[in-house]
């Protein structure tokens, strides 16, 4: 029977409490959101909904084509120039998701015979990248430059360091710094992944490689996604012109893959614009994980001490954990829940997220809550 | 320096004549456009814009989050229990692009120990999806479902066979019923890309699988895109719900991929909907793919014969191809271009789509300026 095995597979998730299924959400949903990566709460902006709206209307609704051929719009191009020069970047191009930009730029840059080293902490995306590049991997310790620059005293050739910038799962930041000049020493290039970065760190919400001096470096290339901070959908490669014009000639994710939609490219522009007009909403999405942060830990809870908007609580075991989500859920409050195989390093986690429009109440009734389901 | 290697590819790109550069389109191109994947004219369709803007309304811009944590709404369970009803299988699963189902089809389902049989004319995103996972691969002849029977015969343990319905370059059809025959046989099970099927080909543009008496079948999984015939953007796949259940525990491109915004999923089951209403569409399609097929071998051009809505035509040489393409489009005809390295057998060829809204007069010009500005 074909896919007899996935019975047996299925079974053994049963057992080990493993099981995820899918809760589809009111468009109007009750609880209280600090399971979301919409960190500076724009994805309901009605600018930038109205941006989703009125790109579909006057660009159609899909892109229609790979970006090479009729994929590649006028607003395509606006996102593109915006993007790169928020960031500090020469160049960016745009994919339909951030995913994608991850599996483009690490493949791309990673030929036959370079060397991809890779943190042990970094996003799936960037590991599938480096499973499908033709260059040999080598894992290091999370976020070691040391063990970077030892890494690359041994390889002659191409050469990439490949990091989040900020890691999904604790909210830790990359020495990104150190990690740089451990690459230029070796004459290696550096690609980070600023997923969560983008919006929270840096000048306004620059990101992360603008925060560590990184911005418009000729060795730096740098990913992002529009479906965080930006509230909206697809992921972009930013970094040296001649590096964008490589990915544009051999980046699978890009060549055959149709251009991202219209409304969320819309949307993302809609959502930059604002943040530029109001750049203190990266600075409160910091200052509402600080205080997240505080509040947990003078509560007694094991929280981690957050770089950026995510923050997160240590939960004794796995199935602690689904039940300490739940009965948040119960209680109107609504957190991410991260467990294996989900968690490089098999300790279980509620994962909470500080998006810039949460009040001072809403902290402290999200607080009260954990604390008080605490297993 | 770090990205020195590049300028070398570069150079070498540019003395093969092989250079490809982006040319955004402005909203309302002048150009008859036979080169988009929108085969039933639905990207620009009131209905389905208003549908992306109404859903980017209601559900905001972006889906926020994994499906497995606030990025699964109400709107991605209703556009899935269409999709399936439509396709007549029991289940069906969103994903942000096609290329992300794809890669997650393929490698939920070639677990470690398992065979892969690959036809070698596959999209892009299966072959990758061959990369990434667990088992082994192994490339078969185009269309050869014998091949694929033998290649099953020395296996043992969990196989899948996997295929384009309908080829994006050529625009031929694969073998479905023999390949599920070969696949049966042998416990195998038989995963397809409709990508290029759906909206075109079975009763009403059910799909490739609803043509061959497939649909619903125990032992088939099918991939579709949104972003082609839907006009949209996003990918689903198609199956028992066995196999969806096992995705969502399990495929890497669904657990740690941002949901598919709400705009491009309220435009998919808009023009879903739209289809379902005038099933006519479909046949259409395929009415002008067979037209300009006709009219294009009549005058004397090279022309493969189209089982569904794509037609290629063959060109010299890559030069003569992307000339040939430059100069339709100088006569106001936007045409695909594929040549290598996105060809599988080296053959440049123009590849034309059947869109179902083209009118008699608009095929007799396309295949005029065509005609006229052959190498
Ligand atoms: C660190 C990181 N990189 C990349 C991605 C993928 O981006 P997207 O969801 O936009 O595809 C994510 C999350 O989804 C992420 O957390
Ligand atoms: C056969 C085939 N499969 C999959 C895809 C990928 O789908 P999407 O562009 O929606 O990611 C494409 C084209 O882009 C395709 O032609």
């Amino acid at each position: 029977m074909a896919f007899g095995w996935i019975d047996e597979q299925a079974a053994l998730r049963r057992r080990a409490g493993l099981v995820r299924s899918l809760r589809p959400r009111p468009a109007d949903s009750p609880l209280l959101d600090l399971a979301s990566n919409d960190y500076l709460g724009l994805a309901r902006h009605p600018e930038v909904t109205e941006g989703a709206a009125e790109a579909a209307r006057t660009w159609g609704a899909g892109a229609t084509g790979s970006r090479l051929v009729t994929g590649t719009t006028g607003l395509h191009a606006e996102l593109e120039r915006e993007l790169a020069a928020f960031c500090g970047f020469e160049a960016a191009l745009v994919f339909s998701s951030g995913y994608a930009a991850n599996l483009a730029a690490v493949t791309a840059l990673a030929p036959h015979g370079s060397l991809v080293i890779s943190d042990a902490g970094n996003h799936a995306s960037l590991i599938d990248g480096c499973r499908l590049a033709r260059g040999a991997t080598q894992v290091v310790a999370h976020a070691d430059p040391e063990a970077v620059a030892k890494a690359l005293q041994t390889h002659d050739g191409p050469a990439v360091a490949v990091s989040d910038t900020v890691f999904s799962v604790d909210g830790d930041a990359a020495p990104l710094a150190a990690l740089a000049e451990a690459c230029r020493a070796h004459g290696a290039g550096l690609v980070v992944d600023d997923a969560h970065g983008l919006g929270v760190l840096g000048d306004g919400g620059r990101g992360a490689p603008q925060a560590a001096g990184l911005a418009g470096a000729g060795d730096v290339v740098v990913t992002v996604t529009l479906s965080k901070s930006l509230g909206a959908q697809g992921g972009a490669v930013l970094g040296p012109a001649r590096v964008i014009d490589h990915l544009v000639n051999t980046a699978r994710t890009f060549i055959f893959d149709t251009g991202l939609a219209p409304a969320p490219a819309g949307a993302a522009l809609a959502a930059l614009r604002l943040l530029r007009r109001e750049p203190g909403r990266a600075a409160r999405a910091r200052e509402v994980a600080a205080e997240l942060h505080a509040r947990l830990t003078g509560a007694g809870l094991e929280a981690v001490r957050p770089d950026a908007a995510v923050v997160s609580v240590r939960a004794p075991s796995p199935e602690a954990a689904v039940r300490w989500a739940a009965d948040c859920r119960t209680a109107g409050l609504a957190v991410g829940c991260f467990r294996p195989p989900s968690v490089p390093d098999g300790i279980s986690r509620l994962r909470l997220t500080a998006r810039a429009d949460l009040s001072g109440d809403q902290i402290e009734r999200a607080v009260r809550v954990i604390g008080d389901t605490r297993p």
